[in-house]
């Protein structure tokens, strides 16, 4: 009997115009589309892709792409419809706890089409990376939300996500990157 | 002629015992001491160490180091002071810009020990990832500090960091993460 509930799979390379297309959504709605450097090249070269007949996102098993390495840290994780429409995104990597001396997810991006909202896409794509983190024995799945946005916080919250208020993230790139790397020539 | 300076390179196995040390005098700092889980054992199992004749940083060359994957993201450079003592360490891992479609370093924790501080170590650790940012040719260089850590705040902005103050940090672990890992079943 055919699953009539979405689909979730990881990212294969024809999917990457599909991919770019939802960045590109994504970064309108958060009102900084004038970033986006991203282009379907760019994406095929740092993303670690799932080949065209792996198997989709078993409930306990690991995610089988291509190896990840520092020049192509990134995993995709792509929703579809019922339908076989892309409805959504998840792009992830493995960050690292010292204290824990464990690794964690980090969820760089989700994304849900605004037409697609409100049928649990993006629940899904958490619980799927929680899935990945309980199976591969590591601590934590974080991510960053903007302070104004409060509807996801919200919603964060009530699937268990804890605001870390304390914390704030610095940043170097640009002009002030090179200058950095060249400080004690 | 010898160097007179601090010297610079990736941890090998046998600096574990050093970082661990390393790791709780910093927990200690930031009175995170309760929390730390790490054990020599689990760190010589998740940091990617370079072979005990791996050479010393170069100014444009790349790490080498065991692999990064997703059970071992992490990699760690050590600075020495010209006697030879252990003065401090970067622990580091490979992120992901989505508007970017570039890898970057996110750096998790830097640490010099508080009888080695104002010689410039901390500066000299950022320097050598800013330097390994550019040479991947990847984006950016990022890392969090505690907002009450004012002197830190203000010697990363010396260097050209910026506070990305818009943004707050998520985090799910523990029960709350079994929890949303089984939250649709």
């Amino acid at each position: 009997m055919p699953s009539s509930g979405p689909i979730v799979r990881h990212a294969r390379r024809e999917d990457v115009p599909t991919i770019l297309e939802l960045i590109r959504e994504l970064a309108e709605y958060e009102r900084l589309l004038d970033q986006v450097e991203a282009t379907e090249e760019k994406l095929m070269a740092t993303i670690a892709f799932a080949p065209s007949d792996a198997p989709h996102v078993s409930t306990t098993g690991l995610p089988q792409t291509e190896p990840t390495s520092p020049s192509k840290p990134a995993r995709c994780l792509i929703i579809f419809t019922p339908a076989g429409l892309p409805a959504g995104i998840a792009l992830y990597f493995y960050n690292y706890s010292t204290w824990r001396a464990r690794p964690g997810i980090y969820l760089e991006d989700l994304y849900v089409k605004q037409s697609e909202r409100k049928n649990g896409y993006g629940k899904r794509l958490l619980v799927e990376l929680a899935k990945e983190v309980v199976a591969m024995q590591a601590g934590r799945l974080e991510w960053s939300v903007l302070k104004w946005n409060e509807p996801s916080i919200k919603f964060y919250e009530s699937i268990g996500a804890k605001m870390m208020s304390e914390w704030v993230g610095m940043r170097v790139d640009g002009e002030g990157l090179t200058k950095l790397a060249s400080l004690l020539d």
